[in-house]
């Protein structure tokens, strides 16, 4: 199969990735951060080098700022109900996907107000928009890097400013871009980043992180053993213990730092270059096809390796069907979990037919889904 | 090294969950239940198949009943906070682990009665005391199958029957015994079943599973995407899909339903039998030594393969250190995240050494055990 869905989870994964799975598993499957014997103290070196790999990757300072969490969804609702309280005010955009607007919604019922800003129909926000929406109960902004729909990406840099000047916690979720795009939150204002670790940073899927700034208090929603103040009955709030009850996903953990590895010796702008050019070329085949409508930007510069497109009123599903079934090319169809993203396209009944390309796709991966999609164009 | 931490997490793990592992993650590593194309559906097939192992081994009727949890802990937050509301009363007992005690602490907040019933000395519950502790706006009754500490079984059938004759919800913590103890949600009238995937059910970590039986409603408390009812902002209360937002953990559900079917073929019967067979080889051998105490039944037929001791009033720690150190035997000292079960057996200041025996433990693993034990009795 010619796998073009690697916004949903990307495949396949370095080699190095499958390795260090199974040599945890097979050599250190001991439980991290208890007992104290050589496996154990092994798996949490493991998990310690994970958590510096996200450091380095992000230039965030201190390793214990980085939670592991067991996917982006678990990192944004960490991230979203452990600031928000009755009371206050939320800006987000109509680009998110469900996993921040569904935690958003939920605690509407908790007195938390929010503002979901309008994209246009290419799904590019407007910053000044952000800046206009903010209330003295504002306390935080929570955006995409980029759109899992079209691809869109979100200036976070000017967000962050924004939010900096004005006093507000920023929430990025990067879902779409960790491990391709250069993410600094030094500079660029980020106080929580939340991202999968199993899309653009290789990691196996059942990982995810959430960075919090030091000196901000989110609320944890878990408790339980944590191996530290084990005598004491209430959670303990040392970093990043009261985040990570209980046995943590250690071959996963392994797996993404070995993909953090792998990206670093490539390098984030080679990664982001193959992806820019697959892109590229993909959306000028397509422009080609009369039949085929594209949306987003069509501008490889201006969006993540993501392409979603309709052909003339084709249902999404049935052509992602053919598309498998005809031609073995794995694409998503549909709503992708993001509603406002297809209502701000305009696509809401329709979906889309996403193609989401990653490092390991290769031109003649794109032209056969040229090819394929050529050919539906001429059935139809 | 001799792993004897299996009560922390089971090692190693049958060959056929390694394999599991990387043949999902090489062939079918694509995002089970969104897309649509062959890859995707091989990994939803995966997760289906896990939930249907667990109702096999389980006798759960339904499979969409089973939500598969990042760990145990996650599952018993979900369920203790998913059903206590302001007002209600939970029973407990004084050997849970942190993963009971801290949710149940934190409710209190919430205006969430409690009561914790204490066991005996050796960690024995009596249900009648149970009973007795019942009140009008008692919920739910909380116990482990079987003390991490102590090993302790609990009896879950008895506390089954009183909690169904006065109508409260009855949830069970299995960390300790899924995959080694028979244990029935039906006629052990079990409303709610907490597990860890990476213990007795022999898969990775990463991993863990919350029964729900049908018609109770459990409050979830992360919304995403969950491939369902994409269109809504409100989470969906479809089953499982309301507990299971974002990515799962595929390659450990994978690695997970390899060990139950390893279990299941060789039978709850061979296994239990051989770990009882270990555990009082070990305790006959333990009684020999007159500086060692033993604490909990000092009956494999009423305790898991957990042995806690302590020599004399050495610290369980230093014991621990020179049993890696010298003798490479792996076992873990401490308070195991369960203050309240080492207070009940007295051993809150020092701790206790504990051992833990798995299905690939042999005599062998026990003698050396015995061995380094007896050796360092000498030295004290």
């Amino acid at each position: 199969m010619i796998y073009l869905d690697n916004a949903a989870t990307s495949f396949p994964k370095p080699e190095a990735v499958y390795e260090a799975v199974i040599h945890n598993m097979k050599n250190f499957g001991a439980n991290p951060g208890r007992s104290g014997h050589k496996m154990a103290l092994e798996a949490g070196r493991t998990i310690f080098k994970g958590r510096e790999m996200i450091c380095k990757l992000f230039n965030i300072d201190d390793p214990m700022q980085v939670v592991f969490t067991s996917n982006a969804t678990e990192a944004l609702n960490l991230a979203i109900k452990g600031i928000l309280d009755q009371g206050d005010h939320v800006i987000t955009t109509s680009m998110e996907h469900n996993s921040v607007l569904r935690p958003i919604k939920r605690v509407e019922n908790n007195g938390v107000e929010n503002t979901i800003i309008q994209c246009d129909e290419r799904g590019e926000l407007d910053p000044k928009l952000i800046e206009q929406a903010i209330k003295s109960n504002t306390k935080l902004i929570v955006t995409t890097h980029a759109s899992n729909v079209t691809g869109t990406i979100m200036p976070i840099e000017e967000i962050g400013k924004i939010a900096k000047e004005h006093g507000i916690l920023f929430l990025v979720d990067a879902a779409q871009t960790a491990g391709i795009y250069d993410i600094n939150v030094s500079s660029n204002n980020i106080d929580l980043l939340a991202m999968a670790g199993h899309k653009g940073l290789m990691g196996p899927q059942g990982t995810g992180v959430l960075y919090i700034r030091e000196g901000i208090d989110v609320r944890h929603f878990k408790e339980g053993g944590t191996g530290s103040k084990s005598q004491e009955l209430v959670q303990p709030l040392m970093m990043p213990d009261r985040y990570e009850s209980g046995t943590p996903n250690t071959p996963g953990i392994a797996g993404l730092t070995a993909g953090i590895e792998f990206i670093l010796e490539e390098g984030l702008d080679k990664i982001r270059k193959h992806e820019e050019e697959l892109t590229s070329y993909f959306i000028e085949g397509l422009k080609e096809m009369k039949k085929v409508k594209i949306y987003g930007q069509q501008n490889a510069k201006k969006q993540a390796s993501v392409v979603s497109i309709n052909i003339e009123d084709e249902d999404s599903s049935e052509i992602g069907y053919i598309l498998d079934k005809v031609f073995d090319i794995g694409v998503r169809p549909g709503l992708h979990c993001a509603p406002m993203a297809h209502r701000t396209i305009g696509t809401l009944d329709q979906g889309t037919v996403r193609f989401s390309f990653g490092y390991f796709n290769t031109k003649e991966d794109i032209n056969q889904a040229l090819e394929a999609i050529k050919n539906i164009c001429e059935q139809i």
